[in-house]
């Protein structure tokens, strides 16, 4: 398949007028063709137009017909084969193992969403027979069951190309709720976001769905987006990135004539707990494993070791010692973009010049561009404490580690971080009360408490929750990753004494779809 | 129970120091005993520093004490006896059948919720145990389920003093779901507030609960609000009542460092259809039947019947005809507030003054204060559509009747509405075709359809919906009526590979709460 930086509308190839994109390989510096040129506003417009257009019919679409959708396009990305792995090597600086398997997760998670079109769970249906006979007053026959909202605005995020972007988790469970996606593609992989969006765009032809179900929109600077969000079709916003970004597209959505849900996925920097126990029982092998971590994709996950507390003393001494030891041996990675880099390296050079912080290990100079010298930090709980910029995450392969003078003080120091998604408590014997302690305040903080392993990997399931506290997110309510993510893009309504033929079919008598329903409080 | 004027704060007293606030008998113009003093900006802080040290130990609660807790409410509610209803009445102006009415569906409300805790379906726990085999990556254990948020600001609401007001909708969900509530009481009924709030801090005591659990304030004006609703220790806020104070919070809420949730349910002028089939095979009795629904409570209902739409021609004019000679001979109601009262009549005077507005009838002028002097008004679709200012709602029972000059026109309007709570379609023979049209449309409007009936009762029950989209509330995936509104008070955290010790109990192995679960995807 050529790519032709074309923008995707309605199921055909819209020509952009505006100032081009082109993606550059981070690891040569090399811009690759072809050129993407951006979306004027009236574009973005008709796309929104179009996307409410189709809304009216495919919110109505079977749940056979939307999971058929969902495994189709997990098919065409599939035979899209190595040209989508190849171009998503040359503009992220990813590995191809990487890649690959971030590919597998993606198919995967439009196959789950399938699944969960297909048992109708997630409708949440409820009836309230009537009680013609109920004193003072008869109650009506009263049904419940969730819609979706409407078109929904995606962007695409710099750090997976593939499961956060243009077919993603967010677009996959907008798609499964019934809701048309227009996608900003990230500037940083249009190349491969051509490939996925014509994926998704033969999927609807495939299904013979109405074209406005998806759209794939480029544009430089945030004018597309800030459109996108404005824009009175849209009905709810998917984004990953920055803080900055994310906040900002929450004021845009706020300041809306009608405000609209924005879950934006921003900022973590994931504490991890090294209980006493653990650093005395097996200190080195949780410092090869948080080394590891701590490495992965060079740091460039929202759930990357950022923050690592301990107790002072000669266990954490030999934790450090080690996992210097480990990174400053390790290999450099390139970077996902250069302005990722430079972000990158500036964050480092802060903490190596912060006073109150000590430069435990830096990764070799390597040579090549835009490479993560990964680094580790030490500072005193209390120095944390007494200065937020610490707080603030560095997107990258960096972490540092808080020395706390006892347990009180690393609860203290838990209670005064920010929403996180993730935290990791490592414990061992004798770690029991703290660790009980540290999950009853973790709770309050982030979106998934883990022992004994790292967050950098998200599970594709039920029970996963990518999300957390502001400004982990924008909206704690709601999980970005598992089957949960299909409730963002839904909402409630009751049916009184309609008649059964006028029904959404969840809710008919006969239940046609077979779909889990809750009768006069009973499970059916 | 002699009433103090005094705000209740960690289960002591607490005089305020602040302007007063006296209630007024709206029937009478009489000012009520005692005055309660407005509390400053640092009694609110300790307010909310004591629910967030009381959430600490409520979140983890076991059910069986936080349904005692509900229950125990309730009964102390009803134990206040004539003595909330005489001050009720005083206070609104409301009759007695009414606020007993009132009373009853508060008390079961809590009852209710009382049901969902024990029952554990809210907590949506689902488990996806750990697949130690499986490659290429083993799958750790993860475990989902909903924790409470925090603790929440409630707003009373002026039309419902007990049933949205200090231990309404709003209370009852948070305390429910686990969350400490901080209530702001409405300026109009501060003794049926404060009579309610002692049986709830009564409450408190007789189950044993942290003191901060509950609070009651009061003060005139804004300032108490806002500072309750930018406090850091806040989580969620529920507001009832009109479209400014509702956005007006909505801002406070997202400037705050920590954006929280806003549910505000705000303004709804409730579209009634009233289809050709109907109108020829019963106008008269719709007509009846909809006076009815208009007259009930003076029309200060969130759900009264503010807009009615029906084709042009002869049907119409017998309904218009016969509506307006009940409405002309219905006899005039004491309205809430002097307030209420006033910005209805000028409402009523603007429709009145409209050039494309026609009276069709308006009650007729009656002695005393604050009479309410409903009225019916007529104007063509095409009208309305051409100026947004007829769409505003007019508290109180005033209709606008929309002559429509066909099924397309009605449509039409339908789908430039603004979102709503509830939509009501009367459909006789022949009218199936224009009902089902209508549902499509109105789904994406509404928080409930209705056939043949009228919005103003809203039942308490699983599968009720008091919700829509903005306007109508600030958070159009939410109910703030019935089982589902718990899950306003809510998110979710995963654990993983957390030790089975360290679990909530909903998430346990031998699940010792034995509430619903989705394990490996099957319900349990």
């Amino acid at each position: 398949m050529e790519l032709t930086g074309h923008n995707l509308i309605g199921g055909r190839e819209v020509a952009g007028t505006r100032e081009g994109i082109r993606a550059i390989n981070p690891a040569t510096g090399e811009a690759l063709g072809p050129d993407f040129p951006g979306l004027d506003g009236a574009a973005v417009a008709d796309a929104c137009v179009l996307a409410w257009e189709a809304f009216r019919e495919y919110r109505n679409s079977s749940p056979a017909v939307r999971a058929a959708f969902l495994e189709t396009i997990a098919d065409r990305i599939e035979a899209l084969g190595d040209q989508l792995i190849e171009r998503a090597m040359q503009e992220t600086g990813l590995p191809r193992a990487r890649l690959e398997g971030e590919r597998g997760r993606s198919c995967n998670q439009l196959r789950l969403f399938a699944g969960v079109v297909r048992d109708g769970r997630y409708l949440d249906a409820r009836i309230d027979p009537a009680l013609p006979n109920r004193a003072p007053l008869p109650r009506p026959d009263l049904r419940y069951n969730l819609i979706a909202l409407g078109p929904v605005a995606v962007f695409g995020a710099s750090n997976f190309p593939l499961a956060f972007s243009v077919a993603g988790g967010d677009t996959a469970s907008a798609l499964a709720a019934g809701c048309p996606v227009v996608v900003k593609a990230h500037s940083a992989h249009p190349g491969t976001s051509e490939l996925v969006g014509r994926a998704v765009q033969q999927a609807v032809r495939d299904c013979d769905l109405p074209d406005g179900v998806f759209a794939l929109l480029y544009g430089a600077g945030n004018e597309i987006g800030t459109a996108l969000v404005a824009d009175p079709h849209i009905k709810a916003v998917g984004f990953t990135g920055s803080r900055r970004g994310g906040t900002a597209l929450m004021q845009v959505a706020q300041n809306r004539p009608e405000p609209i849900p924005v879950y934006a996925e921003m900022s973590s920097i994931n504490p991890v707990y090294l209980l006493p126990g653990v650093l005395s029982e097996r200190g080195k092998a949780v410092a090869e494993a948080f080394v590891a971590a701590q490495q992965m994709g060079a740091g460039q996950f929202c759930t990357s070791p950022g923050l690592v507390l301990a107790l002072d003393g000669e266990p954490l001494d030999a934790f450090l010692d080690h996992a210097a030891a480990r990174i400053a041996a390790s290999p450099c990675q390139t970077m996902l973009t250069p302005g990722i880099h430079q972000a990158f390296e500036q964050g480092l050079a802060a903490l190596e010049a912060h006073p109150a912080v000590t430069t435990q290990a830096r990764a070799c100079p390597a040579d090549g561009n835009n490479q993560c010298r990964a680094g580790l930090f030490v500072a005193a709980a209390a120095d944390f404490l007494a200065d937020e910029r610490l707080a603030a995450e560095v997107f990258g392969a960096c972490t540092l580690v808080l020395r706390c003078r006892d347990a009180a003080e690393m609860l203290q120091l838990t209670r005064a971080l920010e929403g996180q998604l993730t935290a990791a408590i490592h414990s061992g014997a004798g770690d029991e009360a703290l660790a009980r302690e540290l999950v009853g305040e973790l709770e309050l903080k982030v979106g998934r408490v883990l022992f004994n392993g790292f967050g950098t990997g998200v599970e594709v399931c039920q029970a996963m929750v990518h999300g957390g506290p502001f400004p982990a997110t924008s909206d704690s309510r709601t999980t970005s990753v598992g089957a949960a993510a299909i409730q963002r893009f839904v909402r409630p309504v009751c049916y009184q004494d309609v008649p059964d033929a006028l029904l959404p079919p969840a809710l008919r008598q006969d239940n046609p779809l077979g779909v889990p329903r809750l009768v006069n409080c009973r499970a059916e």
